[in-house]
């Protein structure tokens, strides 16, 4: 066979696979946002059995031969070496493991996040904490097979993030720690605070639709390629690269969830709707990483919706939507009040200041369960400890503190750190843009927002998963992660807030 | 390995093919209701994809195995038996096919359908014929693989409705022909004749839909295992046994689309959520024929949506969703309106004395080409000519004419049929049903539908494929195919109606 039909034969197979993630996110997308209740048993063996062929074609024999072949050959293209990349990491991830051992695994999981919503419910981390216990183990297990460079805990890491390690996150992380702590200390003791009293009175849920739909086109979401709906907990989710989805929720009581979670996701449907139509059927065609996705979203969150210049340009608009609420606040108090920073106990609720202490109390857990020796049974103890040290607030009960996020239950160790990868991602990137853009926000201002996106599209977007995050990283700003951004953007904005 | 050990294979191989085709049935229904307009051409792909795999799975060697094995064995349930001879029958129907020769006619299909559109939009037959004769040669070429009993178009009949042939149908066509052509004739002389205008007023959509909701509560319809929306082209859709989908379209100047449109779609759906849950997975978890299902939306969209009774106990309801148009209306002339019998040129606008006459012609257009002799340049004549035979109308255009139905560009051919067989098997089970239940059209103006629900699930629903639809046909009604409960059933009501 000569190599151009392998070649042939291998973007057959992922092509294969790509229909079937297809078909799988359809699947997932209709059952989150209006498949009938009884449903979902059939939906989930129907799942059931199109995820155990997806695994089956990544570590197939067919796949390891064209795998071997394509190793060998010169000069294959940028996008065939990622996609052999790609590929391999994922035949190798799964190949070690015993399909028995596995087959277990997924079925651990499946009992262990039902059992972690029980726990949750009734604030009782004595139930989860033995299949919590069995999830790390058969993930320290599975390291026995994997390997690992430096810890243990950097395989896990470089699932969701390739190229992350403990020592840059222990850097990076300590950086950021020195400046927020002290900096969310001096506003909790700051005499002027926000007054916040406006945002809990009614938003007519229509208006709410209207203004996600507004400011979703604002951005530059492609309607014709997408759609929006609405979920208990807002996603976005790419079904092909021309029906890019997202969903939102809408609080009549908190219009927040619904106005930021929609900028949010559209961040990460930005990307999606942008990545280069060459990639298309390839596992090259989204994001790179977790952490670089997050830095899309949270880009268009923080950046651009939770500017002054943004709402000088929309709080009118706003307004229209929701008039008995917002026609007695000015811009300004506005503008104070949905930029309130405070410690708190969740971390899907905190600000973008306390944000990154939310994560780093679960990444030094993390840490600790995998290359250290921290038992399950202290998680409570040792997760309250924190809370108060970081963000000077204790958990009432475990549902409040260890017990809120789901991650764990689906044995999804490594995850975390992208949030806060995404924050200084984003802050490094907004750096880099503002010597191309030196006017961006003036730009924000104007409603000129195309050109933001195609900044980066350019840089970004389009090369989807063919370029590693770090490298990306690199090539985009010229420099290796570097907290300084995020810090002093932080810093400049909250001391002039909160005037201190 | 032992019979059970072949079972479970043979039932998980059966699994996975229902798998696939759930995947694609929420692909099918989420293009249908909502996808964006450029998620189509990936969306296709990935069709494709999955459905080879299904055809795969049904032809594998792995099938012609099991079947193998599970044929001489002795013994079987009554499940298994029919899951076997289904599957033998679908394994039958394309192992015969040269894969290259089947696959080329997929893409000949797929093809003729977007012709067909272009000749139909410009009403040019010219167009068409090419791709009809191909068509039709391909099928010929089929028939001479699958063979057949009696005349080659038995064979064809019998995919949509096993064990139905052409003496069949020519006996109980010809009765009707006698006895409903004169009747037709009849009613166009009739000085008594319906007010209709009242009908194309406005009737407001969200009215239209909140009527929809609640005839399909009212007649039974299990909201928590499906969902309503609206197409182009209303629709069921069983993606498994508890999520049965039904849509509808609202015309706002012609509420009998969305309001009969439902209903009908709601028979359908009633049998598929009263299938046994024990032939989920099975391919036996859907109707039995194409015919008995129509039986079944035309038995609810006739019997009971057009019944006096009905429209006695919710004309109410329905003049309050648009009381504008309905106030002035009695009751009477309403009734007498929503059954007006004139004959016409575009079948599915047909009413329901000469909607089987529709039928009757393409019926005999079909037969003559694979039996006999008719070809496709004179389809446009013979097609005007009955017209005018039958009906009396002629067609102005092709359009309006031999081009008006999808159904040839997909290579369906007998599949027409089964509208009428609906009609006479409906008319039929309910003369078997006022056995039991003497007080029907009391139950219906009472609204105590529930009974006549329990009667048709007992009776067919829960049998799913089980049972072959002549065999059922037999058992509910103790007798062959016999059409005159259907035509006295409309010669008695149209009779009255027009006061002949």
């Amino acid at each position: 066979m000569n190599e151009n039909a392998i070649e042939i034969r291998f973007y057959d197979l992922l092509q294969k696979i790509e229909s079937y993630n297809e078909a799988l996110n359809v699947m997932f997308w209709d059952l989150r946002t209006g498949a009938p209740k009884k449903a979902v048993d059939q939906r989930s063996k129907t799942i059931g059995v199109l995820s155990s062929e997806v695994f089956r074609l990544k570590t197939s024999n067919e796949m390891k031969e064209l795998l071997d072949q394509l190793s060998i050959q010169e000069e294959l293209s940028v996008k065939t070496s990622a996609a052999v990349e790609e590929s391999m990491k994922e035949y190798k991830k799964y190949e070690k493991i015993p399909e028995k051992e596995y087959a277990e695994y997924v079925m651990l999981q499946t009992k262990a996040e039902s059992v972690w919503e029980t726990a949750k419910e009734t604030s009782d981390f004595s139930l989860f904490a033995p299949y919590l216990e069995k999830l790390i183990e058969a993930n320290k297990k599975f390291l026995t097979y994997w390997g690992y460079e430096g810890t243990p805990y950097n395989t896990l890491l470089d699932f969701y993030e390739p190229g992350m390690t403990t020592d840059i996150l222990d850097r990076v992380f300590n950086s950021l720690r020195e400046r927020i702590v002290p900096l969310v200390k001096r506003i909790a003791g700051s005499n002027k605070q926000p007054d916040t009293s406006f945002i809990y009175q009614t938003f007519p849920v229509e208006g709410q639709r209207k203004a996600s739909e507004f400011f979703l086109k604002e951005l530059g979401y492609d309607f014709s390629a997408g759609r929006l709906d609405e979920t208990v907990h807002p996603f976005q989710i790419s079904l092909n690269r021309s029906d890019v989805r997202v969903t939102t929720k809408y609080d009549a009581n908190d219009f927040r969830t619904a106005i930021f979670g929609t900028i949010h996701e559209c961040g990460h449907a930005l990307y999606e709707q942008n990545i280069s139509a060459d990639l298309e059927g390839t596992l090259l065609c989204s994001g790179t990483s977790y952490g670089i996705h997050e830095s899309q979203s949270l880009f268009y969150e923080n950046f651009v919706g939770r500017s002054f210049g943004f709402w000088k340009r929309h709080y009118e608009t706003l307004r229209e939507f929701s008039p008995e609420q917002l026609n007695s606040v000015s811009l300004e108090d506005f503008y104070f009040a949905i930029n309130e920073s405070k410690p708190s106990l969740i971390r899907i609720e905190a600000d973008e200041l306390t944000y990154p202490l939310h994560i780093m109390i679960r990444y030094e857990i993390e840490k600790e369960l995998f290359n250290g020796n921290l038992a399950v049974a202290d998680l409570p103890r040792v997760w309250n400890e924190k809370y108060e040290e970081y963000l000077g607030v204790t958990p009432p009960n475990d549902a409040k503190g260890v017990l809120q996020d789901v991650h764990w239950s689906g044995g999804s160790f490594g995850y975390f750190p992208s949030y806060a990868l995404g924050l200084l991602y984003a802050a490094q990137i907004r750096e880099s843009m503002l010597k191309d853009l030196p006017d961006l926000e003036e730009r924000i201002e104007k409603g000129e927002l195309s050109g933001i996106l195609a900044w980066l599209s350019e840089r970004i977007h389009q090369y989807g998963k063919t370029k590693k995050p770090l490298q990306l990283l690199m090539e985009v700003t010229g420099e290796e992660l570097n907290p300084t951004y995020l810090i002093d953007f932080l810093e400049e904005k909250y001391t002039k807030l909160y005037s201190l």
